[in-house]
């Protein structure tokens, strides 16, 4: 049976998923780079920017298990870019990730605004979304063909699948920094005991993995 | 150098440090009690509750701490008790800890209205201070004659001194459970990383501590 998953989200200890300030300069927010600084410390994370080295530990094999068994991916429109409003005609922005996204797949991208998909090299194919997140989901799992869908972000988009009851596992990461202020995960009280429970938590050197499981 | 100290303070995953709709029947909310569990299961809780056995290991090293060269106590009148409004004469109202509270020193209710002292059993004296809270820190550092004082809670007393940064180091725990709702521990953007660093991370089986230090 096909998953919903979060993989690897990464919250800051007082709860904020991305700095506040968040635009085309600053794409996590101020500070908001901190709750990532984890991942390019390990083996996956280097991988990513195109390096060798990195750690083997606890820290790498849980965060590259972010790609195992994963057929499409969902984003925010604000995970996408920092486009706002109805795209223009020709609009150059294709995502913060280069020619070449670290996705290799269809990614569904949630957005009030209407556009045509964009085939990306090495695989990832861009489809914009306008329909809702059930619409998105339904579309995801059928581009994944029996594999997984990853929710990867941001928050808000997270936070609406959790909320839903859509998310059969979350890897929830929260990393020892104090932001102040931003973005948070946990703003909805229809996340609770009741629907989702922590099924693992374990620290390593840098941060703390957390496992919840829908009830 | 007398040292100010938060020290075993419990928040859920998703950053709440008591549940909703706390009243005399339910002092830590709805759910609440789930934050405290862990205590329960250490050696120092069940002596708290006059019970042999419990576990040995870091949760009951590092809650009993709690304890360790504390001169003086400053909470909340929340914390203290459930009665809102200026005291009646003859108030029986003496907090939620019977006749010898698990003080045995002198603790400071923060409170808009005015109380003589209640000497409890066992030497702990409720002193009730309508001037602030530098004021109270004042008279609790003075009582402790040397020793740590205590910042014992709920949210909103730790919140303030945090933000005033008066505290010196701050033992936070995060326990796995969702409240979905509740009284936060971080809602100020005074309290980050300018203000306060995480030294010191690790989980047990039950539990995540924290260990936060002025920077």
């Amino acid at each position: 049976m096909a998953k919903v998953r979060v993989h690897g989200f990464s919250l800051s200890l007082d709860g904020y998923a991305a700095g506040a300030g968040q635009d085309r300069e600053h794409p996590l927010g101020r500070g908001g780079s901190k709750l990532h600084e984890w991942v390019f410390e390990t083996r996956y994370g280097r991988r990513l920017r195109g390096l060798q080295g990195g750690t083997t530990s606890v820290d790498d094999v849980l965060v590259s298990a972010r790609d195992e068994g994963i057929g499409a991916t969902i984003m925010g429109r604000n995970m996408f870019g920092p486009v706002r409003g109805p795209w223009k005609t020709g609009e150059p922005w294709t995502g913060w990730w280069g020619s070449d996204p670290p996705y290799h797949h269809r990614v569904f991208v949630l957005t009030h605004h209407p556009r045509p998909p964009i085939e990306m090299e090495g695989g990832t194919t861009f489809s914009f979304v306008p329909t809702g997140i059930l619409d998105a989901l339904e579309q995801a799992l059928a581009a994944a063909e029996g594999q997984d869908v990853l929710i990867g972000g941001g928050a808000a988009t997270v936070r609406q699948y959790l909320a839903a009851g859509l998310v059969d596992e979350a890897h929830l990461v929260i990393v020892p920094v104090l932001l102040g202020s931003g973005e948070r995960l946990f703003v909805s009280p229809q996340i609770n005991d009741a629907t989702y429970r922590c099924i693992e938590h374990v620290s390593t050197a840098s941060v703390t993995h957390l496992r919840l499981e829908r009830c």
